[in-house]
C-alpha cells in the first residue's frame, strides 16, 4: 500500500445557499481544491453525501457531479454512511489511491439541506437511526441524542451547564472561521439561557444543519515532487460499527466503534492520544464530544467535561477540538461535515487556521460519525 | 494488487416479499453466500443499495445489515450509483481486499421496493435520472429510455418487434431459474400482443422490479487451498461515467461508459469480445441489451438485434445473455441487480446453471448500469 498525500482542500461557506444546486456546491468545492492543488483533474471521484435522493430527488450525483466538474467520463460513485458518509467517501478514495488502482482521487463530500421543509428535513435525519425501532417510534434525532445525554448526566453526576464550554469553545473558533456558518460567540449566559430543544439538549447543544461542500484531492505521497504547501498525509484510517439502535448496545454511554476505529488508525499511525496536536470530533451534540473523547483515549470514562471546563479543548489547549468551529458552529451539513473536518486538520497541519491555529501542529484527527454511534470513521493525518 | 476469488454466492428469489424487511432480505443473501463459502464472517460489508432511504425511510445501511448479520463491529458502508449500486459496491469490496487492505469483504446488493405505492417507487427511481434536467420535466425512468428506443427505431430502420427475442430469450431461461420473478416463458405473439408502457416499449420490453439481495463472499485468490468449488477470480472491473442526462450527450445511441469500462475490463483480463463465454447484461429495457451488446463489441452499431433475431444471444449462441432471465424476467431490484449479474457469471462457471448452463463456461462478463447509461461497470470472472 502506498502513502497517500491530501494536496488539495477546498470548502464552501456553510449556509443556507439558495442560489446553488447540490451539484453547483459540489462544484465551488471541487474547483477549490483542484486551484490548491494546482491540478486540473483526478482519476476518479468518491462523492460523501447521505440525503440527496430524499431532499434533491436525485441518486446517482456520482456521476453528475463529475459532468459538472468537466470530468465526465471518470469513475464516480456515492458512498453513504449517514452522517458519517464523508469520511466513508475518504476511506474509499484512500483505498483506491493506497492500492495502485487510480493515481488521484477527489473526494467531495456534499449536502443541500435547507430547500426543504424543517419537517422533512427533521424525517430524512431520523433515516441515520433504526427505522424499525426507533424512528417508527417517534424518536426524532435529536430526542435519541438527548436520552444519551440525560443517562450521562445521571450516571456521572454532571450539571447540565458543565457542558457549556464544548459549545462556546466550538463557537469562539467559529467566529475566526470565514467557512463557518454560526461566526459568533457565546457565553455561559447565552448557554445558560438557550431555548431547550429535547430535554436535556438546549439549542446551544445542538448543531446547526446547512448547505456545503467540502473536496481534497488524494495522491500517492511519493508523486509529489516540489510540494506548494507542507506535505500532509494520512498515517491512519481505520472504520467500525456498532448497532444502529442505541438500545442495542451493551453500554449506551460507549461508542465502542469510535474505541475500535481510533485504535486501529493509532496502531497504523505509530502515535497515542498523546501524540495528537488536535482532534476535530463530530460534535453534533455536546454529549458527542464527551463520548467522543472518552472512547478515544483523551478521559477517563464519565470525565470529559472536565477537559471542556478547564480548558484543555481549546486551540491553546492539551487536546484542541473543533478549532474551525467544529458541527456546532461550523455547521453540519451532514454528508460533507467528515471532509469540513479533514480539510480544518490540514489547514492547521499547513498553518493556516489563522486566529485559532494549534501551535506547531504536526498530527492531526479528524472522527466522524454515522448515526448515534453507529459508523465511526476515523482518520490520523501528518505533516511531514 | 492481489488477485481476488469469489468464493460464496447468495440469492434470494426476486419477488414481493411482504413478509421480509429490507435487512432480512439481506441478511438471508448473506448467510446464503457465507454457507455456501463455509466462513462464519467477513472483515468488511460493502452494501448496494439505492433506494433504502427513499422507499424505506432507512439509510446508514451498512452498520444496520453487519450487525443483522451478527458482524456487529466490521466496516460496513453503503455505495450508490442508481441501478449500478450492486456493481459499484463490489467494486469497493473487490479494491479494499485486492489492496491487502482486508483479506474478506462480504458484498451484498439488496433493495426493498414492493411496499411502496407504485407512483413512489416511480418518482424514487426517477431519481436516476437527472432531477433538473429530465425528471423536472415530468419524464419517467421508462419513458427516457422510450425515447432513446424511439431514435434507436428510426437511426437503424428495425421494426419494433424485432426486439421481441431479448425478451422471449430472457423469459425461457428464467422459466428454469427458481430465483426468478417472471419464470414463465413468452412468444413472438405476447411480445407483439402486450400492453404499451411507453410507447415504444411494452411490457416485454421492460424490466419487473421486485425485493430481492444477492451476496458475494470475497478473499484473495491465494488463501484459497481447497476449493470446494471451481476456483472463480475477478479478472477484470472498471467503471466508467457519462452525463445523467441522456441529452447532453454527443450521441444518445452509445452507451460510452459501457464501452470505456468494458474496453478497460477486457485489458486488466487480456481477452477479447470474442473470448467471452456469457454476458450478463443490463436489460432493464430491451433496447439497453442491444446498445450494450453495440458498445461492447458484440456487434456493429445498429445491428444488435440481429444477434437476438439469429439467437445468437441463447445459451447455446455465440454470445449468451440473461442467461438466468436477466433484468428482464429474473427481476430488477435496483441496487441488487448487479450482485445478482454476478451471483449467476459465477453459476455458469462453476457449471451449476442447470437447464440454461452454457457449455464449457470459462470466462464470463457482468455489466451493471446506473441510470440511463451514466455509470457503468463492468466486471470479467474467470474460472481458474
Amino acid at each position: 500500500m502506498r502513502e497517500v498525500a491530501i494536496i488539495g482542500i477546498g470548502q464552501t461557506v456553510v449556509d443556507e445557499h439558495w442560489d446553488k444546486s447540490l451539484k453547483e456546491l459540489a462544484g465551488e468545492a471541487a474547483f477549490a481544491a483542484l486551484s490548491d492543488a494546482r491540478q486540473h483533474k483526478a482519476q476518479a471521484l468518491f462523492v460523501g453525501n447521505m440525503l440527496s435522493g430524499i431532499l434533491s430527488k436525485q441518486e446517482n450525483i456520482g456521476g453528475l457531479i463529475a459532468d459538472w466538474v468537466g470530468m465526465p467520463a471518470i469513475e464516480a460513485v456515492k458512498v453513504e454512511a449517514a452522517c458519517g458518509s464523508g469520511a466513508a467517501a475518504l476511506r474509499s478514495g484512500l483505498i483506491a489511491v493506497s492500492s495502485g488502482e487510480i493515481d488521484s482521487a477527489l473526494v467531495i463530500g456534499v449536502e443541500k439541506m435547507t430547500e426543504s421543509l424543517p419537517i422533512e428535513t427533521t424525517e430524512a435525519l431520523a433515516t441515520a437511526a433504526d427505522a424499525e425501532y426507533e424512528a417508527a417510534q417517534g424518536l426524532s434525532f435529536v430526542a435519541l441524542n438527548a436520552l444519551v445525554m440525560q443517562r450521562y448526566l445521571h450516571e456521572y453526576r454532571w450539571a447540565h451547564t458543565d457542558f457549556g464550554y464544548f459549545s462556546i469553545n466550538a463557537h469562539e473558533n467559529a467566529s475566526h472561521n470565514p467557512y463557518a456558518r454560526l461566526q459568533e460567540a457565546v457565553t455561559e449566559k447565552d448557554y445558560a439561557q438557550a431555548r431547550m430543544i429535547a430535554a436535556p439538549i438546549n439549542l446551544l447543544d445542538a448543531s446547526p444543519t446547512g448547505d456545503g461542500a467540502a473536496a481534497l484531492l488524494l495522491v500517492p505521497a511519493d508523486s509529489v515532487k516540489h510540494p506548494k504547501n507542507s506535505l500532509i498525509t494520512i498515517a491512519g484510517s481505520a472504520s467500525a460499527t456498532d448497532s444502529i439502535a442505541v438500545h442495542s448496545r451493551k453500554d449506551p454511554l460507549w461508542l465502542s466503534a469510535a474505541e475500535k476505529s481510533a485504535t486501529k488508525a493509532y496502531r497504523q499511525a505509530g502515535v497515542s492520544p498523546a501524540d495528537i496536536d488536535l482532534f476535530e470530533l463530530h460534535d453534533a451534540f455536546s454529549i458527542m464530544s464527551a463520548l467522543s473523547l472518552e472512547a478515544c483515549g483523551f478521559a477517563e470514562r464519565g470525565q470529559a467535561p472536565r477537559l471542556a471546563l478547564d480548558g484543555s479543548i481549546k486551540p491553546t489547549g492539551m487536546i484542541p477540538v473543533s478549532t474551525r468551529g467544529g458541527l456546532k458552529a461550523r455547521g453540519h451539513p451532514v454528508g460533507a461535515t467528515g471532509i469540513y473536518q479533514v480539510v480544518e486538520v490540514v489547514q492547521q497541519l499547513r498553518g493556516e487556521a489563522g486566529f485559532t491555529q494549534v501551535e506547531n501542529a504536526r498530527i492531526g484527527m479528524a472522527q466522524n460519525i454515522g448515526g448515534s454511534g453507529a459508523t465511526i470513521i476515523t482518520h490520523i493525518l501528518r505533516r511531514v
